[in-house]
């Protein structure tokens, strides 16, 4: 059972009594009073808002959902928002004024801009960058020091940023020579070694960097890849710009992981979560692939069509249309979500197309045969206007060979599309399986057509 | 291109002047060396090893694949490898140990207690704990302090245990009485408050912590959650077991959805990765859910055997058959994929299948009425034994129902699975399609039926 469900009622019954749920509220970790107020009606959210201290406020502000956020903001009064925002982490910020209206965002950047000198033009700056870039990603909020600083002057400048709550991450401290990157020094050496060397004797030269344009995927690779905890951002390779921090890139991973599960199963990428959606985008969403998927799919009529006479001559063929095209579905879906999440997390590269043919050209004719036999069998027993054996030759044989062409095109289709430089997991399931339906049909009635020939 | 594409060819050339290429790795990041070491030969991949000095080797070592890790330590003599294993992770040294055969790991076991004494008795504790739990995933290496402990008590300890480097994390300093946890401290309070305090006095008593055999999901789900660098592991809510970090969380995140997209695209979760999987294993993960699939599937010839009169009246019907089976089961397939991965991310409970109902219900009606006019269409040209309304109105209709009622199978059977206690990532895009391909043909006929009744 989720805390929101079972506190929820009890909170809303506490508003009579304000000291008292006040008190109660510092209890709480920010995270789950967010997730409180995502439960309560708009009313209560904000009420419930009005309630808590105003740092606690800030924390809890940047962990509700961007709906929630723009809701709390534009309902409390504009200082009230300019200093909510003043207390929350520059990134977080930026996404949020990037969610408001223009004539929201600008009333409240103006009084955050007097609370703050600096911090309105920063927002700005940083909303230059899209938010799934390592520009929309980073804080601008971090520690950065001349090569020539001492250890101790550098310990101390970090427990003062500490102190302040200035900064996101204090545990890389960046050296900067006129606001050129040149190295990094992780805290922990900073109190391992002697407090009176400079930070150019101690620092790492070899930073792992990312271009403020860089997509958030080649981010979360790095940061995996290298095991950090934060990876500066940087143009024209030196040029210090901010810091994106691995918890943020916990929630990348994720979102990605969700964007290509949506792409793999036919959907267009939502942009919030799935009760947020409106019907209009997800009718739009979803029809868009659909449609597309249903006028190829228009083929199939048209392959029937053209085999009319094989159908009316031989009808125990059309019995096993649906689990013939269904096996190479299924098989084609198989390899086609091997292959995509093989090569989304690089385990497999276009320029590998050969091994992957070889592999799944054996795989296929595994599994031809198993599901072929077990054609074979059911048809046996249907033949009329034709032999058991017949029949069943040709529907053992079609399956066999849809199984290992399936195979072949659910791996090949999306290493090509990756080799077009587009992403993969657009050739989603319901893609391959369209395809290989008109494929499957076409094969069906060749083979059918030739075997049958000979047992007539 | 790849780093290990540029550089094997020149590292194998560079095996005659082994001094020079010892100096040269030196260079090289662990990660980058290991990625190198994965596409050479196993011949020069052991030699390449050899050539590494030790404390290097072991960072390489963490970083390989099981299988090279396995093929790196049963080439190297015992000695040697159990050198490598004492510089290692000890979360990592477990799951190489787990990984070798019972003979090769003890005599390696051995030499490793000699070198270090406990360390052998730890693996085998450690091994206790499969992979995917919080338990497999924890290091016993982190910094652990008394409640009475001084703050300059506590920083010289930290700085001395990160000299040794005998420790994973040093950002969090865990509290324990006799064993039990009681409190945290990140390095960024320690360095900031009054050296004199206790760390009883400074410590946050609210620790976010997991069980042992809790999931690793769970755990990759509270770190970021609250954004936690690290979680302590505990047995009986207070026994300090162990800590997992952050960057093994990453690792764990982009596992599991890897893990999920296979089990949506209808296949056992690999072991390994695609090239690393054996052809048998491959075979047997993919066939086991294929030949389940075409068993359930072969229902579809049933329904057909038992629809012949109903074929042989009105041939034209045929024509449609794969059009509208495929259009159930792609609009099946976005449902349960929204649906599953609203539920994985947590945005979706199976409480809320009533919302979820009155959603897919309105998206269905509308989607297909979308697919149902354009079959209608396609279907009005086709009529001979009946007339093009009536054939047109029979496919538009069966299109319109079959839409409605996959969205409607593909979004509750995953909540419904989940409801039973198991993964809803099992009701895959194959599975769902093949549930919808069998109710398509059903309702596809009765509404045929009925509708053709109308017109003849």
């Amino acid at each position: 059972m989720r805390l929101a469900t079972l506190l929820g009622p009890d909170i809303v019954a506490a508003f009579d009594d304000p000291e008292a749920l006040t008190d109660a509220l510092r209890e709480f970790r920010p995270e789950d009073i967010a997730e409180i107020m995502e439960d309560l009606s708009e009313r209560d959210a904000v009420r419930l808002m009005s309630l808590i201290p105003l740092e606690l406020g800030a924390d809890v502000l940047e962990q509700l959902s961007p709906p929630r956020q723009e809701l709390v903001v534009t309902s409390v009064d504009q200082l009230r928002a300019a200093e909510l925002l003043v207390e929350m982490d520059p990134d977080d910020r930026v996404d949020l004024v990037q969610e408001l209206d223009e004539e929201d965002a600008e009333p409240i950047l103006q009084k955050l801009e007097t609370l703050r000198p600096g911090a309105a033009e920063e927002a700005r700056t940083l909303a230059m960058w899209s938010s799934d870039t390592a520009g929309g990603l980073m804080t601008t909020e971090y520690v950065s020091l001349e090569p020539d600083t001492k250890v101790w002057q550098a310990i101390e400048h970090v427990r003062a940023a500490a102190r302040t709550g200035d900064v996101e991450t204090i545990y890389s401290i960046y050296v900067c020579f006129s606001s050129q990157l040149v190295g990094v020094v992780s805290l922990r050496d900073l109190i391992l070694v002697d407090p009176g060397h400079e930070l150019r004797d101690v620092m790492e030269e070899k930073v792992v960097r990312v271009a403020p344009e860089d997509d958030q995927e080649r981010v979360a690779e790095l940061i995996a890849r290298y095991d950090l905890t934060a990876i500066p951002v940087v143009h024209d390779r030196d040029g210090m710009l901010g810091v994106v921090t691995v918890d943020d890139v916990v929630d990348v991973v994720i979102e990605e992981a969700t964007e290509d599960a949506q792409k793999m199963g036919g959907v267009v990428p939502l942009e919030d979560s799935y009760f947020q959606t409106g019907l209009v985008e997800f009718v739009w969403k979803r029809g868009a692939w659909l449609v597309l998927l249903f006028l190829g799919q228009l083929l199939t009529a048209s392959v029937m069509q053209r085999n009319e006479d094989v159908m009316r001559q031989t009808v125990e063929l059309v019995l096993f249309i649906p689990l013939i095209i269904a096996s190479g579905g299924n098989a084609g879906s198989q390899s086609s979500t091997l292959i995509i999440r093989a090569m989304a997390v690089g385990e497999v590269r276009p320029r590998d197309w050969m091994r992957v043919f070889v592999r799944e050209l054996g795989i296929g004719v595994a599994l031809g045969i198993a599901l072929g036999l077990i054609g074979f069998a059911r048809a046996w027993f249907e033949g009329e206007t034709v032999s058991g054996i017949g029949l069943g030759a040709a529907v053992g044989t079609s399956i066999l060979a849809i199984v290992v062409l399936s195979t072949i095109v659910g791996s090949l289709l999306p290493m090509g599309i990756k080799r077009l430089g587009l992403d993969p997991a657009v050739s989603s399931t319901p893609f391959i399986a369209s395809v290989v339906d008109v494929l499957g049909l076409i094969v069906y009635f060749a083979v059918a057509q030739l075997i049958l020939t000979a047992f007539l």
